[in-house]
């Protein structure tokens, strides 16, 4: 049980709404959070009141004495970024309880709000001070956030979100690569052929055409979480499973990671979203295929495959593994073996593996065992956000991401060539290039199209 | 489609009833049969219509015009296996279909029936002579048999039944462990901790008293059943996955396999079981520990549980795979990944992985992947005896025992110490002295005593 008080700039946005006040409240269920205050920082003059109550549903199944408990510490501070005596007011608000302030705004304002946050005072050493995602635009601007709040706090204080560190099939995916007999001796170039990230959505932009114009799939949701989800896939075994080793080997392996294909696409209709230019060239689809410079990788290709307005929402890895040299006399495994980890939705975990055909001897068919996490352990295991914000009580930065690490990451997608954007429709697979990109770059998409 | 005369020695016993008349009434239906004659043969005065509706229930949703064809084609002949004459009786009822001799007797009358098939040219050099287990009772009785036989017959005409090879997932085991990457790197002493065999029957002996009292389970089960499987899951890569060369593996591991520590039961009871001595010492349990003495399995045990009353039925292989040096700060696995291929009941295989305890960061909970045939193929895959007797049909001996074979298993059984009876109760997991046994091999059983 932690006492905290949460200072949150942006308290007016969605994230505040949907995630933030959501894990508060799950951390006061779950008796995490003892004694604690809210205080919600924007500019605009809004009631907390308001936000609180939007924010309900977003709980889910909350009990009204806990809830009271939310409402009854909760505070509403008017608080333009660049007005230094609005910083004064706020500090007038604070206690002796540890600080987290959670900048849930757009990056273009941390390394303001940072400067007075140390200057007035505000953020402690023992403070801790959260940075939502996207952190830069590329790699000059994340150099220069990071540059300006490396001067004012140290990284011990500095949490960068990716949130979906904080899933639980992410958090898995180090746990099984390193306890595992039957994954860890086959996790390298000698056994696996091809490794798939696949991340896709069924939705549009929606309401955050103005800010997806600006950065695009690449920058939205690449350059963070499918670049998190590689260096974890590919990292070297970390001395100890444990967060400063972790983030060393996922620095290390991003290091020697470089694009070395790319097919950007644009959906139909994307140019009249709200909020979109009208000649926009942001992709909202991207095919990469990656290389990593290491022995353990040398000769593997792995694969992104990103976007919005596609078939279906998913978030999976897949483990193509090679075939074993056939032994058969009449007829050939078909398929080699698949490791595929689900991290959204239906998060589980599967393998399929060829298997004796009923009634006959030697024809093969490849089957699939399965694990799902929530056949086992029931809906409740905690989200993303609840778990992250634990960690920053307790101050763990084990699944945030280190200052190098988000650098090599920008690193990479400053460097892709993009090419001619093809549009595709809605609801498809991408772009109709994208048959021949595969084909030319060695990929098939396991599960994509369906 | 093939066409055939199947002549059956001991037509009136269990096996006729329950096994092969269902089993060529199910080729019937399959359309892998066409023009075809059973002739049933026995001492004992008999009408085949008795013994086919005996036969009816065992062949399940039998189609009445199928099972007419059954009963128009099925006749009984009366044969004592030691007068000459009555082979020349059978002679004149046969045409010039391709025969199987099905040999569903006690061996001690293996070598009398096929001299005087021999003899009287019943049996063609096109014709196959099938024999039924127990082949023998001991390395001797067996080698004799073989001599006998193999004067007569060509071994390719020579079927040695061990119905456990005709079972689906026995036929897996092979082509899982040589098609897929995820499986046959990790077959060997580097990566596998031990290897259990289980297979036990909740059952008593029942009607098979008599019987059962001159062999014991090793020789029931054990020397045919548990050491099949043992040899397959154990040999080395064939050079192509089709019979000889499987049956050639077989025997060479087998004939490097010993028992180095044993312990056999008996259950309460047993010596006043119908049919069985009041003194008798035959062991109705066993657990074994072997090794192979090989470069693969150098220092990896296998062990066999086999026995009658106990828990329940079941008979499935644990692979057992070594931990993987502990990386975890905070926790360690508690328990290595298993893969466990089930045989009966409830076919199928299932992998144990260690997984993250979800809401914990570092904490290890074993999580299981599962295939079940049925719910993917349906229940109506082929039964052992119906693949078996097709095999015949088209002359494939890849899933019948060779000479060498049986030998080399007869011999691993035959050097067995058995040292003292325990006496067991009835529904337990053994006896009470196996768990000192156990401690003292290093066996944990796998879901044994559940």
């Amino acid at each position: 049980m932690k006492d905290a008080t949460f200072i949150i700039f942006g308290a007016t946005g969605d994230l505040t709404r949907r995630k933030i006040i959501p894990a508060i409240y799950k951390l006061v269920k779950n008796k995490k959070l003892r004694s604690f205050r809210i205080i919600g920082c924007a500019r605009s003059k809004k009631n907390i009141q308001t936000i609180l109550s939007q924010s309900k549903k977003f709980a889910r199944d909350v009990q009204a004495s806990r809830w009271r408990k939310i409402v009854k510490n909760s505070v509403y501070q008017v608080l333009d970024f660049y007005k230094e005596e609005d910083y004064t007011q706020l500090a007038v608000l604070l206690g002796k309880q540890q600080r987290i302030f959670y900048l849930a705004t757009a990056p273009e304002h941390f390394h303001i709000i940072s400067k007075y946050l140390a200057k007035y005072k505000l953020a402690r050493k023992t403070d801790n001070v959260v940075y939502e995602k996207p952190f830069g635009h590329d790699l000059y601007s994340a150099k220069k956030i990071n540059k300006c709040i490396s001067t004012v706090f140290n990284e011990k204080q500095i949490y960068r979100i990716d949130h979906y560190l904080g899933k639980e099939l992410v958090g898995d995916i180090t746990l099984m690569r390193f306890t595992n007999r039957i994954l860890e001796p086959l996790w390298n170039s000698k056994h696996i052929a091809q490794i798939q990230i696949v991340m896709t959505e069924d939705l549009l932009v929606g309401k955050r055409g103005g800010f997806y114009d600006k950065y695009g799939v690449l920058k939205d949701v690449v350059q963070n979480h499918a670049l998190q989800l590689l260096a974890l896939t590919a990292m070297e075994a970390p001395k100890m499973l444990s967060g400063e080793y972790i983030r060393s080997e996922k620095a290390r392996v991003l290091k020697r990671t470089q694009v070395t294909a790319a097919l950007v696409g644009q959906y139909h209709g994307y140019k009249s979203e709200p909020g979109v230019t009208k000649n926009s060239t942001t992709e909202t689809f991207a095919a990469l295929q990656l290389k990593i410079n290491n022995s353990r990788w040398r000769g593997v290709p792995f694969y992104i495959l990103a976007g919005k307005a596609l078939v279906k929402k998913q978030t999976s890895i897949h483990i193509k593994f090679k075939e074993v040299h056939c032994l058969l006399a009449k007829s050939c495994p078909s398929d080699s073996n698949y490791f595929t980890i689900r991290i959204q939705p239906d998060n589980g975990f599967s393998l399929e593996l060829n298997s004796k055909m009923p009634g006959k001897k030697q024809a093969i068919i490849p089957v699939n065992m399965d694990f799902c996490e929530k056949c086992r352990f029931g809906p409740n295991t905690p989200e993303a956000y609840e778990t992250l914000l634990e960690d920053v009580l307790c101050g763990d930065q084990s699944v945030f991401v280190r200052k190098d690490e988000i650098e090599y990451a920008w690193k990479i997608i400053d460097r892709v060539r993009k090419g001619k954007i093809y549009s595709y429709k809605k609801g498809t697979g991408g772009p109709p290039a994208l048959d021949a990109w595969n084909k030319k770059n060695g990929v098939l998409w396991k599960e994509v199209s369906k």
